[in-house]
């Protein structure tokens, strides 16, 4: 089926299905001239967006529509968890080049839908509009927390103990498979490539971590750890030690490296994209919260690191060496000559 | 100044200077993973976005920096507008190619922050990474209304008179001046000109008709006449008959169509992006909006037809023929082929 053939507004309805999944307080959804909803009261609202472009973000013909989808909006409900909120509505702004067929883009609203109704997202409505060459899709998405449970990136405080939610890097050798066209023929491997195309926006934890005492700042590891805590110790006017020994890094990963031969290290400092949490805590609360975490996810959480007054982010190695750490993260504009979204 | 130099946080810094205009209840502006401000209680979110993709809704080379800015925050404000609304936040995701200078970036937000300061709206966030080829702009705005002043496309009754807030078909012909590089040698071409790229978001004219006793309906002439029309008309299962000789066409588009050989009422009808706002009303109170409108506002609110219980578009000619509508606005899919942006 073309999407020439049945226009912007045949376009609309199709997608329009299944987009409404918690309809109590939604006055208008998709189809005039802006959403309206009710909020409630004594609660901040949050917005994120994210722009994601064909050839910068994702290869059209590497990935399918359905795994598109998902990341689309994940990397969306990610911004959110890592504030602490709950995400309620999303609003999806597509430009579309004549040769995308029309399944493909069924399919990359059917991964949001299903990821949306997960979370209770109700996707209220957007843009659609044509493009020249490549596929662009932004998202953009609303949710609300409590004003004493909001989760900010300036909260660190010196003697604060660094959390992750989960590990680091699977996402960037999920990529290295995807670039190489190497297939992911075991399940490890596999299990790299779902982290990179299937990534699960932390929006329980999110709330989890809000509503424990001592947790001061939160954010997502999108652009990798070095730079994620980078923002965190900016924001905050703080250092931060890391200990290597302590990164969450996976079988699957370690794994992968040896293969490679690959530094894991590296891949779990610079790598991006794995969209879990990073939080600071109270030390004093540090044993209480590992443990409530625990109980909770069935998975722990990983202490990675600590934050003190230096200004200075460092990485200590079980020899006792110490590296400083520079935000090596993935940087659009300095690396727009790099194919391989390497900022190393 | 070469944006691979600054580097996107670098880039960021200098984007985020004069976003945040109106600073009361926000707590987390630009800097985190997404804004968070209070919310008023006992009212409705709106929340619009709209994509704007180069060589699909702009030309680089034939818009200034300041212009674009101005018309990618305008197309959203004027959403806000066409609710009954009062903007206010907005966020911007931005995909730049290697080959965008700069200067022509900060003109762009200083377009964006100068409309946003007109009417209190700060900018509170979004998103910027890189682009192969296009430039690639995605404004979202959020606005609140008291849920009995909000206004929706579907509210038109048989009966009710359909008005315009101002003149139609302006904008496409100074898109017409563009694509066909005429110079805009005279104050009236220079003032069509300048409504396709400096349109004007009628904010508080939304305001003033979401007040008013008797508003039904409303919507922003995006698409053109025919086409915005048409969404009333479906969405609230009316007919319509527009009088021709009462269309809003100003002195500058009668002697474009002089000069040019074309129809104006071709243009008010399927022209498009004049972003007046539509609206029906009640006829025992038509009277008494046209006065209140024309005391606030100093200029007519232009009386063009009447809602019928038909189902049909029509409009009426001053020799007494009547013509179906049909809606030959600008539909993005079907009309891929057509470099001139027009539905007709």
């Amino acid at each position: 089926m073309s999407l020439k053939k049945i226009g912007e507004f045949g376009f609309i309805d199709k997608i329009s299905r299944g987009c409404l999944v918690r309809p109590a307080n939604i006055v208008k959804a998709i189809g005039d001239d802006a959403a309206a909803f009710t909020t409630d009261a004594g609660q901040l609202a949050l917005i994120t967006t994210d722009l994601l472009v064909e050839r910068v973000h994702f290869l059209r013909e590497a990935v399918s529509g359905l795994d598109l989808g998902h990341k689309c909006l994940a990397v969306n409900l990610s911004d959110i968890a890592a504030m602490g909120g709950e995400a309620r509505e999303a609003f999806v702004s597509i430009a579309i080049p004549a040769d995308c067929p029309l399944e493909y883009l069924e399919a990359l609203y059917d991964g949001m839908k299903q990821l949306a109704a997960e979370f209770a997202v109700n996707i209220l409505g957007g843009d659609t509009t044509d493009s020249k060459v490549d596929l662009i899709i932004n998202v953009a998405v609303y949710g609300t927390v409590a004003e004493n449970e909001l989760l900010g990136r300036d909260g660190a405080q010196p003697g604060d103990i660094i959390f992750s939610t989960g590990p680091l890097g699977d996402s960037r050798a999920g990529l290295h498979l995807i670039l190489n066209e190497i297939k992911a023929d075991s399940a490890q491997l596999k299990s790299l490539y779902q982290a990179h195309v299937r990534p699960a926006p932390q929006l329980h934890e999110g709330r989890f971590l809000a509503c424990q005492p001592g947790v001061h700042a939160a954010i997502d590891t999108s652009d990798g750890l070095s730079s994620d805590l980078g923002h965190i110790a900016g924001q905050s006017r703080v250092g931060a030690t890391l200990q290597a020994e302590n990164l969450p890094i996976s079988k699957a990963l370690q794994s992968f490296c040896r293969r490679f031969d690959f530094d894991p290290i590296q891949f779990a400092l610079a790598g991006g994209e794995d969209y879990t949490l990073l939080c600071t805590a109270a030390p004093q609360h540090a044993a209480a919260l590992e443990k409530n975490f625990k109980n909770r996810f069935k998975r722990p959480l990983s202490r990675i690191g600590q934050i003190n007054a230096t200004g200075r982010l460092e990485i200590v190695y079980p020899d006792g060496q110490v590296k400083p750490i520079t935000p090596s993260g993935w940087d659009h504009f300095k690396a727009l000559a790099d194919e391989d979204h390497d900022g190393n």
